[in-house]
């Protein structure tokens, strides 16, 4: 198979893209990979093809690449964007790089296209052991994938099963120039150590390991999805119950957790928590044991990057930075209650229903609060959140509706089928842009 | 922690042992490890300590090493086996002398002992790194396990966390004595390769590599656990039957197995199978999807290493060796009935009940037989076997009881209440030693 068509065939899933925008630094792949497809569509019909190339502002010998990508651009009859970002100095410039680069991308993408990049197979290997040298898990390991979403399109990797040497074949055949970039030469970087000091001499004692290393890479994505769906299994089964839903609180079932071997259940909580916090390393998880073991009565805590894990009765809660925020709890007049109230740091109420008479306010709690509650005589506020089910922490921040300085409704809780109820948003972020 | 304290952490659960075995190369670390516990037994309950060197005759160098175990040994008062093997010579004489060794180890060990192994974490972290440039996947890059299962006991690693440097460290400080094996300086060996010029490459930028490869690999040990669980689930829904359990042919129910994602059907196959065949990788599974997918009329076989997959209806077979073994389908008279018969390739059958007056063979079918069932006339042969479920390709080494010519009954289908079973246990290699 010509290395055309092997790239075709990878593609075959984005030829209704709306557009494919290669990401072109000017180097030997991505060049390589622009001029296949620039070629391919005079023989194919092919969704457009763009070239973007970001200049990161890093190196002067930079400064000529703009200038060389148009004048092959030109030639090849491609539109480029060039894009100028700024990399923050530091410890880990390379990072730094590729979060500007990716920035600049998606600030150019259009929905449904294909940013097309052209890391190839000797790439996959390197970002393999770079990762292993890291202490990646089956995560880690599974490398670059083929493709995977970025903002409104998707990211795909052509070339991915690809070794260099096809490319470097091709750029002779074509006699394409391209430009290098120093930065690769300097073994100071980890991965570029890896690139010049290892990979070479593994791929001498074995002609094949860049294959090798891509298909182990491949293996460890087809593990990942595995463990993916026993983590959907076990988070079925685990699925929690909040009294008050309207929470909004992620949880699960603790005793069901508990039946499950420590390994899975770390699969699982990876998995419920991927998307919502980095998580340590496997040894860093004394938080979760603890966590999990702790007494009836003791309020543990595991705190994570984006936020903390909790427990309330027989639910393990996530509870998201925002509810970490620090937020007012100053008593505020609320003079027209047919408008919604932002608390600040603490959400948004409004009341639905009739409104009672006399001087509203929104208040906390200070304690020994009581209501009056229709038909049920006095009732004890602690004692009515008790029996909602309202978890202790949440207590303090629970906005009360006063009436001439007596609480009359309390948010979410319906008290009062004759009454107002008050309804209550949270988020530390959120305003009250649209009137209800 | 002091190195004796870990290596007694590692080796708690193995307190109870009726003996410490430890395999002892000559070399430094089993050196380290043997000269440890000896020093440790002097303060601690330990089971007795016994040592074993395995003599490969593979160079004349190591045939001075007996000598200097026997005085090491000696000096720290523990007893030593020494045991000469041969190793075939070959392209994989590395792993044929492991295999020499094991079995050496296998012949001395007593049932519950704890062979122990000197195995460290630079060892480790080769193992993960050669284990991935063979393209292994999980199971494979779990590397050496800290303790598994060996003969009627055993083996443990209780060094495996250990870096070599602290081997190295001991050794010094006790002045100990070791033997060099020359075939560890030869880089051209895979794994000598990696120990000498690749390892060294890699601590040199990332000190703590070892560690960390080593880590990789109880990663990979975990992720295998789950991936073992996950098969558990799905082995348990897809669970097979056979209308003719009396074959004892592994089954599954292929309707289930195809609600599953490839990645996860091949996962219960890997498990599946793990223990009764070698699998063939990721690249050569079409042969799976062949079988899975063939029509219904179809008689589709997926050959494997150790035996094959067929299918019968819904279900799914596993077919071992035995059944591809060559028989005889010769008829075999059959004078005194009262005794099993062994039939030659086929396994043994045994008449329970009354036996019929006449001349007794066992043959097979030829086809076209009919049988005279009381108080069902007569029944085609053909026909009762498709009604028993009796799949395909087992009715032609199916035994049947000829009695002066005519079929009178069917390997372990029951027919006449009245008249005698022919019970057959199937086995290529089953010899009738004991009479019924």
């Amino acid at each position: 198979m010509s290395l055309e068509s092997a790239v075709l065939a990878r593609l075959a899933a984005w030829r209704d893209a709306p557009l494919w925008r290669v990401a072109y630094s000017g180097g030997l792949d991505s060049s390589v990979l622009l001029h296949l497809l620039a070629r391919a569509a005079r023989h194919h019909r092919l969704p457009p093809i763009r070239a973007v190339h970001v200049h990161h502002g890093l190196q002067t010998v930079a400064d000529a690449w703009p200038a060389h990508c148009q004048r092959f651009c030109d030639e090849l009859g491609v539109a480029l964007d060039v894009q100028y970002v700024r990399v923050a100095p530091g410890a880990s410039q390379e990072r730094a790089a590729r979060e500007a680069r990716y920035a600049a991308f998606g600030a150019l993408m259009v929905p449904g296209e294909a940013l097309l990049l052209a890391q190839h197979q000797n790439d996959q290997a390197e970002t393999l052991l770079y990762r292993l040298l890291r202490g990646a898990g089956v995560r880690g390991l599974t490398a670059m994938a083929h493709s995977r979403r970025l903002g409104p399109g998707h990211a795909v990797r052509p070339l991915l099963d690809v070794p260099r040497k096809a490319l470097e074949a091709y750029a002779a055949d074509h006699g394409l120039g391209w430009v290098e970039d120093p930065s690769n030469s300097d073994s100071g970087f980890a991965r570029n150590f890896l690139r010049r000091e290892i990979l070479p001499r593994l791929a001498d004692h074995w002609p094949g390991a860049s294959a090798v290393l891509a298909r182990a890479a491949a293996h460890q994505a087809e593990a990942q999805g595995l463990l993916q769906e026993l983590a959907d299994i076990d988070l079925q089964r685990s699925r929690g119950r909040l009294g008050v839903a309207w929470l909004s609180i992620p949880c699960l079932d603790l005793p069901m957790l508990r039946q499950l071997s420590e390994a899975r259940q770390r699969n699982l909580l990876r998995h419920w928590l991927g998307d919502r916090t980095r998580l340590p390393d496997s040894r860093h998880w004394q938080g979760w044991a603890d966590l999990r073991d702790a007494a009836v009565d003791a309020t543990p805590v595991w705190r994570l990057e984006s936020g903390e894990l909790r427990r309330h009765g027989d639910q393990l809660l996530w509870l998201d930075a925002a509810w970490g925020v620090p937020w007012s709890n100053q008593e505020l007049p609320w003079p027209d209650a047919r408008q919604p109230l932002g608390l600040p740091g603490n959400g948004i109420v409004r009341v639905a229903g009739q409104l009672p008479d006399g001087r509203l306010s929104i208040g906390y709690r200070q304690g020994g609060e009581v209501l009056n509650l229709p038909g049920r005589g006095r009732r004890d506020l602690k004692r009515l959140l008790q029996e909602a089910g309202v978890p202790e922490f949440i207590r303090p921040r629970l906005p009360l509706l006063r009436c001439d300085g007596q609480v009359v409704a309390v948010a979410n809780l319906p008290l009062d089928p004759a009454m107002g109820e008050l309804h209550w948003q949270f988020s530390p972020w959120l305003r009250p842009v649209v009137p209800d």
